[in-house]
């Protein structure tokens, strides 16, 4: 999960930021599934196999374009991270969304892909939507085993196998500092003249099941390996190798630790990113994400 | 999951049935979990990767034993069907397990053991344990995705995609006439001298999540293709195919019936296996499932 900002060129035939589809073009809102484990990331990568790659293949097919068309995601997800909510927008000549969409766009489109990615639900967007910079925020959940009896093979490709015993209250102690808008710099691959500013807005674990714990992360956005080096420091405070306020001065320190593992991606799923109900906040959100965030002030 | 009776001959060196281990031997249970869909079922097959086979290596050089033991289980399932509760016993040299007996015995045979199946507890089992014959009933349960739009690619190993809408009352109206005991030829694979009359005593559907239905079965015993035959009995009723009372029409005719379609093995997982509680009721359990079973008077 790189950084969803600054708003840097991205790939292909985008119109350039901030300007809506011309008339003669439709915007389309993709809602997508997959199962990171068969792909290099979602960002094309020339040689990869990536889920950006195979979905504008195949949307680029069912829509009879004589290339796929470039989609804009809200998060660009890491090699070997899956999601269940992920969200992308498109924009294609009108006159081929008309021609081909049938009742059920999403049927056309799911014959044209592979079982290890779904395109829920495909429409056109409403007025003023960008999937990447509308966004109001973006929800992650971590997903661990620590009780060899627990041990599921079927979901042995979304679920960390963890060696030692977990404490949830120990970690959520540990987290309960990081949340609010803080500098993660501590926590994020270092990116030339980027902000690792963000807004924290959940970070809590759970026992969904006997021997699994969960992490529910939600964030405005996130940096490139924020979620999981947030996971991997907690699963040290809950394994007891590091004291519940280890965390907190870790952040404060605002420089990469490498004392900090980062945990293995296929833990980590993208499960909903939620944007403004109203329309006309869509574009007001879009123009308020673009800004340049403002530095925190040292405490 | 073939037939789990007559008790017919099984593999390798089991001692004769009904028979406990002498008092050199150890006799050992087992609880496992697998991912089916990279297995040509439980049941040894020459040139051809089971779980019997791997976990017997498994278990043989975790023990130091010149060959892996042989495995008595509850449910043989078939290629690509998975288990969350499968049950095993196999009867060891006593001084074996003894040598090699570590605090975690389970751990150390998860070494062994590649990620699609795991042992989750392995243990000396009470006197009188016979993972096949000492059983109450088997818990099978059956994953169904019937809306595209829920389609979840981290779970398409264990969920079918229906491509049409289910009627969840319907098909539980049609599941009630086939509680209780019953010949079940109709939806099984007939085998010679082998009788098809079993204990239905659970056959329910529910939605666990949206666009989710989950049936869970629940018998005595099971013959062969018998949990596939009556999901896919009830997923013609649950689209709308075929009227609730067809199920019962199938089943009195004690024939099988080319129109009951055998639903996918990936779907199907053994979910529990229960025996008695006490420990003198096992033997008298184990004794009472060998015996012949009576065939029920023509209705």
């Amino acid at each position: 999960m790189p950084a969803n900002r600054p708003a840097a060129a991205l790939s292909g035939t985008l119109t350039a930021a901030g300007d809506q589809p011309d008339a003669a073009m439709t915007r389309l809102r993709l809602d997508l599934s997959y199962d990171g484990s068969g792909f290099h990331g979602w960002s094309l990568q020339p040689g990869l196999r990536t889920v950006q790659e195979v979905v504008q293949e195949a949307l680029g097919r069912a829509l009879a374009l004589p290339a796929g068309p470039a989609l804009i995601v809200a998060g660009r997800t890491d090699a070997g991270v899956h999601a269940r909510g992920q969200v992308a927008h498109t924009d294609v000549p009108s006159a081929a969304w008309a021609a081909a969409c049938p009742a059920h766009p999403a049927r056309r489109l799911a014959r044209q892909l592979p079982p290890d990615v779904r395109v829920r639900t495909i429409s056109p967007a409403p007025d003023g939507f960008d999937a990447r910079f509308s966004a109001l925020w973006r929800r992650y959940s971590y997903r661990v085993c620590d009780d060899p009896a627990a041990a599921d093979p079927l979901r042995r490709h979304d679920t960390l196998w963890y060696p030692r015993r977990l404490d949830i209250a120990r970690m959520n102690e540990a987290a309960r500092a990081c949340l609010g808008p803080h500098d993660f710099a501590a926590f994020c691959r270092r990116r030339e003249g980027a902000s690792t500013v963000r807004e924290l807005l959940r970070l809590e674990w759970t026992r969904p099941a006997p021997g699994v714990a969960r992490v529910t992360v939600i964030a405005d956005a996130f940096c490139h390996n924020m979620v999981r080096a947030l996971v991997g420091g907690l699963l040290s405070v809950g394994d007891g190798r590091r004291p519940p306020d280890w965390l907190a001065e870790v952040l404060a320190a605002r420089v990469r630790d490498p004392r900090v593992i980062v945990a293995p991606p296929h833990g980590l799923c993208l499960e909903e990113v939620r944007y403004p109900a109203g329309q006309g906040e869509l574009a007001a959100r879009a123009e308020l994400t673009r800004r340049p965030r403002p530095a925190l002030p040292t405490p």
